[in-house]
């Protein structure tokens, strides 16, 4: 962590007013918290935009019963191994595979890696999550 | 406009410097405008969120061609009269029209009246853009 | 309006009858429609990744006691007047304006409009809708 | 899986060409495929919307340096025990860490849980990725 500094803004007393009450509503107890998390989330957005390293899980759901797709799922990640870091496998029920796959690279390459996964028959639902490696956005 | 107070917000020294830069980047000359436009943003998301009284703006885009699609969008506003607040149309081409809608009323009204003008067939296209009254982010 | 042709697709059994379900709870009385609705939602949504010519509303709301806003928003407008095709306003209350304003041009043109109109002090709302000339989705 | 059935649409011969181009271009070598993954989606959106029983995934960034974070999240999950399947951790580097949380209950539990850890101080980003069980879109 950082040292900190103060950043002094202005606005007008109403949005002050609103303001607050939006930082409570949302249940953070620091105001001041509650900007930067407005700050880095925009940082994060810009990152992506801009194809930048970042990190970003893969969230899978399919049906381990189709024939071969286990393993066409597993070769395709192979594939990809340098940008994998980690892969989790939930059993949801008798037939329904989740699998959450962490991954850090370039944006594109993320994006089209998410996009190869989704195209498997057997695969119900795909969702790709943005996030960052930290390193830009402390 | 309200008198403008003063906002004093600690973060780290780092973060300050990449907040400069996204200013600068997004084209802001100002920093506090920066901040108050991401705040209002999010007050208006809780507007739509809390089902408030809000502003939208409906984008149809559709084909004058199919048989009696103009006379069913205009019943269908006529219906919802009370929350369309103005209507501009513009000829396209030959066979395509857009049509802006400016509405007013509650979340999930406009959200109703969008899904309903959506179905008609010939519409090719809609959008819903979440806006505001104003009144609650002043 | 082209002629219809017929699109046979095979999926499972209570995936039909989910989709049948689905169609009727968005109000559609026609399953083709909704189809050909989706993916006339994708082709847009790829015009826009594409940076093709598309068509979208920019919603502003701002408060016209701002000194010269007025005056710069109708500069800024006139400098982009190629890709305008119409604007409408309506006076909120006595302080607020909501202007919708149709743009057609290449998608990465609309957006840097849409971000240098934002930027104006006493804008406090900005909203940016996609939509499309519909030439490339009938 | 379930039995296949056919299902036989309408729509235009122009429109048909775009899609197989659209199908192409997503990188599904069927048409079927396509089309069931986007009734899939829209039947998960939808999961969510309801408030249904949904799978999904958060991810934190945070900086383990700062002081009791560790713990406080920890604690956080533990008291949300039942709706948590799994948790993954990797270490970004010597400051950061990232960690995916599987989790599986109510899609308003879920969206509560995702936005009370993102409030610690020390948690720079966090994103929630909306999926399914697959129970209700088989």
């Amino acid at each position: 962590m950082s040292d900190l500094v103060r950043l002094s803004l202005s606005l007008e007393k109403p949005l002050l007013d609103r303001l607050e009450k939006l930082v409570r509503r949302s249940g953070y107890t620091n105001r001041s918290e509650f900007v930067r998390d407005m700050i880095r989330e925009r940082l994060v957005e810009h990152e992506w935009d801009e194809d930048r390293e970042v990190v970003g899980t893969i969230t899978l759901v399919y049906d381990h019963h189709v024939s071969g797709l286990s393993e066409k799922l597993t070769d395709e990640q192979h594939h990809h191994h340098r940008v994998i870091l980690t892969t989790t496998h939930v059993h949801l029920d008798r037939a329904m595979c989740v699998e959450m796959i962490l991954v850090k690279g370039r944006a594109s390459e993320i994006t089209e890696l998410a996009d190869r996964l989704r195209q498997h028959k057997g695969v119900l639902h795909s969702g790709l999550s943005a996030s960052t490696t930290g390193a830009r956005i402390r």
